[in-house]
């Protein structure tokens, strides 16, 4: 039975990396950011708009209702959107036609919240502790150790403000995953292992 | 070697069951508020105040600095305090002796937060779909169906605010847990085998 994966993350939990190594085990396809931008890019949608898109989106209202809407009515279209937010829609269409054709492990991009009324996905979210993912930044990311505070912070306040503007629900509540682990405590391998298992069990 | 499991959970999320079934697998010791409450009868701190004791505490500010600078400098008497406040100091006292004693599961009472500074602890959250949670306080509670949904709220409302109030935190953030699990997806027994496996893996 096809099973879609979404994997949110805290920058420097090792969420992407968890995620790869479920992908390896189950034998599922793997999505992150730059995979998805580039599946948009070769669908013809968004050529145009991808080179700019990034999580950086500051501030505003929600977007929750028209993008839901949007799909389901068709009566918006994505050129009177702001960039980024048509970036979004575009991802969030690719994502969901991703999801559509294979058993698959998507990270980021608020794939939770654009999958959540489909009954094949398992939710999960990554943390850590401050400190193991200060050290994952300096270590893996080449982040001097110097700014890696001030990354971090910046980071986790633009993927909350991201993912609060698109979805209306805020960053790190349990309820909105299925399984959220802290890797610090159980390291990459066992977390890949519990949602390998989960995802074989559901 | 000695391991605590506590378990926070969504009120009709099923996390007393789950708690109780972790402990019989575990072979640990098992409290939750009845037994906590009895312990500190027991200990012959508190039989004053146990009686009235809920976790029906209205807003008001935190008072997690208080409570921590108590136990470290012993500055702060408990008869000073709002009744509430000094049920919660006893119970805190009580679920520390616990920890120190034994290998146990302890359900509620914001029991995570008072043991976040050890090191042999596992801490859980517990939650559920809103659907599953009014059926479970129906079925296994015994709250009429047309009360179930006033009362979920009210309870939440309640504990979130109880938890607050002590540890100046907000209530369902997975990052204040190692893990937390959506019992409606996976079941209480499934659950109960992660938590089992995960307490003698760490």
């Amino acid at each position: 039975m096809k099973r879609v994966i979404t994997i949110s993350r805290e920058f420097g939990s090792g969420g992407r990396d968890i995620g790869k190594r479920t992908a390896e085990k189950l034998g599922f396809a793997f999505y992150d950011k730059d995979i998805i931008k580039l599946a948009a890019q070769e669908s013809g949608l968004a050529a145009d708009y991808l080179t700019q898109a990034d999580e950086n989106i500051s501030g505003g209202s929600s977007l929750h209702f028209t993008i839901g809407d949007m799909f389901s009515y068709g009566s918006y279209s994505p050129e009177t959107m702001p960039m980024p937010d048509q970036i979004h829609v575009l991802l969030s269409r690719v994502i969901n036609d991703i999801a559509n054709r294979e058993s698959c492990v998507i990270v980021g991009r608020s794939s939770n919240y654009i999958l959540r009324n489909r009954d094949d996905c398992l939710h999960v979210f990554v943390h850590a502790p401050k400190e193991a993912k200060l050290r994952r930044i300096i270590d893996d990311f080449g982040v001097p150790e110097k700014n890696a505070e001030k990354e971090l912070e910046r980071t986790e306040r633009a993927r909350a403000s991201y993912y609060r503007h698109y979805s209306g629900l805020n960053w790190g509540l349990a309820k909105n995953f299925h399984i959220s682990l802290d890797s610090g405590l159980f390291g990459l391998e066992a977390c890949a292992d519990i949602i390998t298992r989960l995802a074989q069990t559901i």
